[in-house]
């Protein structure tokens, strides 16, 4: 499908929430893209398309719209899943990375043996907002040994500049619907 | 694949963690089935399978693990995707239902405009422990004037006796993998 058309087809199913979870944010709410049978397929085959060639180990989905999208990429990629998730959710050995969110602060992670050394990994998120969880995820798999080769997102809120905030700028940022 | 054969791959991968998140419990971790590929699609096959003749409209994904393994049977199946979140996560109005875990207690929500009156929902989860998240899923697709012919795990914990706990007799319960 022409980028154009799915990142329009994207914005009309997404819902703008205003004042949550804080007064003065407008929310994106993906769900009614979960409700949208081929919506999902397209967003994953578009995904898996630009991944393609990238020698993708593999798919860091973050907690808890990233498993979303993220399983179903693993899935059409035949790329093993990994989740990044809130502090103290994982039960076994885990490398962890806090950052300041757009409302507030948290600590991600990740379990110790999800990765191989010398590994490339492809991030997925449903929405590139300040960068902060990005960049606490770059980290964690820096820690590993690995590389965060790439990362993926349905959309980019651009007016919070989150692509200028993710420090390593080795990483392969790319979103389907940007809102400026 | 036959069904003895798919319980004993998946019980290979799920790691017993002791005294997660609390002492004296065994954690039943998932995430090494999430890294082995084709195990996640025969998990999906083995439940879209089960479906097929089940009419259902909707399927609700319970945050988070369940998220992991309903979005795929969403895709397979071509069935709209729901998701069912912690008390104060969906920005939408809502429908709630509380509950006792076996360590706590907690609320889960549906946006109300997640279902379309008179529709049948499959749950999808990991785990089958106690039942008191079917429960509640339950009760909120009922507030919704809608039917929850069915629920689906990847592991079943039988000696917490979820299914003897679950209230409502008539949802079809099933698991790929007990632990009795």
């Amino acid at each position: 499908m022409n980028a154009a058309i799915l990142e329009n087809k994207i914005k009309s199913y997404v819902k703008d929430v205003p004042d949550f979870p804080n007064k003065g944010i407008i929310f994106k709410d993906i769900t009614p893209i979960l409700k949208t049978i081929p919506l999902v397929d397209e967003i994953t085959d578009a995904f898996a398309s630009r991944y393609e060639l990238f020698k993708i180990d593999k798919i860091a989905g973050i907690e808890a719209r990233g498993f979303l999208f993220g399983m179903p990429l693993s899935v059409k990629m035949k790329v093993p899943f990994i989740p990044i998730r809130k502090k103290g959710k994982l039960p076994c050995d885990t490398v962890r990375s806090s950052y300041n969110l757009e409302y507030g602060a948290t600590t991600v992670e990740m379990h110790k043996d999800a990765l191989n050394e010398n590994e490339n990994v492809l991030i997925v998120d449903d929405v590139l907002a300040t960068g902060g969880t990005v960049n606490a995820s770059v980290d964690i798999i820096k820690q590993l040994k690995c590389r965060a080769v790439a990362a993926a997102f349905v959309l980019e809120l651009s007016f919070l500049n989150g692509i200028e905030n993710i420090k390593d700028k080795s990483v392969d940022i790319f979103s389907l619907a940007k809102y400026r």
